[in-house]
């Protein structure tokens, strides 16, 4: 007998015949003779209504305030759903974060889970009963609700399913796994079967919205085995789980894009030390995410620094460095919008060699410049112009032969 | 500097603007140098959504889970008057029951208050914060959410103001206070200015809605100074305190109407030792509440038995009466529906003599044939058909002059 977690998002329990759905696949698993614990998350729209009356009362509410509202969301939806389940006969029972409790730091709206305790969910699978958890939620040390931020239901069920050694975490999304690429850019991408936690982290930290980074990380960490796969069919998912040598035989695994970049440059910065520290902690400060960074090599004691910041921090961005041009005594400061990041990935990347001429190549033959260009051991970024991004990633995922099946 | 504790019913919050209207009210005590502590219901409106919602799956849900549903409604209460009253510049927290905690027993749906720590509270208090309590919910002592039934918002607060030793728990309902009767069957209804907890009791055991039973029992109780007023004016409202020797200056002060009455008669049972109970056992058993019941003096072995129930029940009283009426050996069963119950309430009837004849004449000159009484040391209500019972409200309001000035 298997202990299984599994994670409905907000569209799969978006209306009272969707959760009925969720609770007849929970219902059929637990048919099996499995041990089933469910994590849900708010009805879909139900956040951002939320949300919009706080905002209605004033643009920046107070975060502790916020979390107390947004999470009554999967309160409603664990109620929901536990009722449904015994309508149909079974035993269900649902939790609060911090009736477990799954504890968290307190940084409201993003907190961290620093512990769980699954005495309670033990205790009612060893009753036979189906057990709810409301995902995104935690409480923290002071007793306060707290909530993980989005995507933030897909940690839950990771640190449940890591605090239960369970067999298996489910994720239940609305798309059908993992794909070479975006489908809606190449219909011929292809859903990869299994792929390595690694290679998720850095398809989830390059645009691929299907799994967020903290989920990923936290099952990583824990050697937590994922399946992402559609609550809407039966089609096998995709298995995130520790890596093989199987995934190591193609170069590359999948291509990334992301479009919603923009690139700021200082030219002719005297090469000082503590140059780009100044600057970076400014914008730090201002909560300005900062990407890529590159610093061109020093000509005649001048250097230039680009960085690339989400396109909506730009102007934002342009005014924190206006500031400090002049202590930085820098010549130059140019801002592009409607910039975009395409990535290759994968793990035989380390084994593999001439992965990045291969994909230099591939864009040139295309007239695409790039502008900057980022590695680790396991993808390669290059910072291209937006109109470019669709072109470049059909042309990897060719190049890369990524519509063969695996 | 006193310690005030508010509570804003489903109406006074059931829109954003009347939030604001409430944070304003709150702010303006505090200005004035109280501590304040706010405890609030649901929007309006909001419980029945949630109920309907669970009720669309199934008839008769799960009760623990309905409470984690319901008490949904409370916490995006406190959450939008916090952020309300800190975009006026207050320093606002908020608590779920569980947070303080506000402890019950388990009854879910209709549990009762056993203790309450009021230690965050205190803290809040002497840091200058306004505190936001949801009503209506607390916490068993597994940890599961309870609900306290209807009205039970008002029964948070006094528990509150108990914990607290609050000098004043304010009420703040749609109407002005507590009148010597209903304004709308009689316009020259009384709004009274102090009233007993134990007439006060009396007054919502008899179907005055503007105060629940279990709030004012916990307030007398814990003699937590009460008083009930309109959110949407600044009219004085009405005090229930301890009673004092001005209050028995009349022998009457408030008439009641309850007009939701049946009556099950029992006619011909040989009188024997356990036949009530017999009976009584089997109604309390299906969850028929009994309300009067009459026993008439015995003649020949046979005795006669009436009594009410909710009207809304008869049918199925008088199903369980027919079970049990062969066991009982009675001759006959009637059961009438459209009775109503009307009383009158004062401490002054201990001292007053001749209130019940002045009663009973008063009603007996427009030809209203009563049909049971029932009696304490401060009231005394009648039994009559419904289609008197507006006629009998306005003729014993007038009858114990009740319009003077008290």
């Amino acid at each position: 007998m298997a202990v299984i977690v599994q994670k409905y998002g907000g569209t799969s329990v978006g209306a009272l015949d969707r959760i009925a759905n969720v609770a007849r696949r929970v219902a059929a698993r637990k048919d099996q003779g499995n041990d089933m614990v469910v994590v849900v998350s708010a009805m879909a729209g139900e956040t951002d209504r939320l949300i919009n009356m706080a905002k209605e009362i004033t643009p920046i509410p107070n975060e502790r305030e916020m979390d107390v509202l947004v999470s009554t969301g999967e309160q409603v939806t664990i109620a929901l759903l536990a009722i449904t389940l015994q309508s149909m006969g079974y035993k269900a029972k649902s939790y609060c974060a911090w009736q477990l409790p799954l504890a968290t730091d307190a940084a409201f709206g993003a907190a961290r889970v620093t512990d769980i305790d699954t005495q309670k969910i033990s205790e009612d699978l060893s009753n036979g009963a189906i057990v709810i958890i409301a995902g995104f939620q935690g409480v923290d040390e002071n007793g306060d609700i707290t909530t993980l931020g989005r995507g933030g239901s897909d940690t839950s069920a990771v640190a449940v399913a890591a605090g239960l050694k369970a067999d298996l975490c489910e994720i239940f999304t609305d798309v059908d796994g993992v794909y070479s690429t975006d489908p809606n850019i190449v219909p011929e991408a292809k859903k990869i079967s299994s792929i390595a936690y690694e290679e998720m982290l850095e398809m989830a930290s390059l645009g691929a919205k299907v799994l967020y980074i903290r989920a990923v990380e936290f099952a990583m960490r824990h050697k937590v085995p994922l399946i992402v796969r559609s609550s809407f069919n039966d089609n096998e998912g995709t298995l995130v789980t520790e890596e093989s040598s199987d995934m190591e035989k193609e170069s590359v695994r999948a291509v990334t894009c992301s479009s919603k970049e923009a690139k700021i440059t200082f030219s002719g910065i005297p090469d000082v030390p503590g140059t780009a520290s100044q600057l970076f902690l400014a914008l730090a400060e201002s909560n300005v995410v900062v990407d890529m960074i590159i610093q061109n090599s020093s000509e005649e004691g001048k250097t230039d620094i680009s960085f690339t910041v989400p396109s909506a921090d730009l102007e934002k961005g342009l005014e924190i460095c206006q500031g400090v041009r002049e202590i930085l005594g820098a010549e130059k400061l140019t801002g592009s919008k409607d910039m975009a990041k395409v990535s290759i990935i994968g793990l035989g990347m380390r084994s593999h060699t001439g992965v990045a001429s291969r994909m230099f190549a591939a864009l040139a033959r295309e007239g695409i410049n790039i502008e900057m260009i980022s590695t680790s051991e396991i993808k390669i970024s290059c910072v291209i112009k937006k109109k470019y991004a669709e072109l470049a990633v059909r042309v990897l995922h060719d190049v890369f032969e990524l519509e063969k099946p695996l």
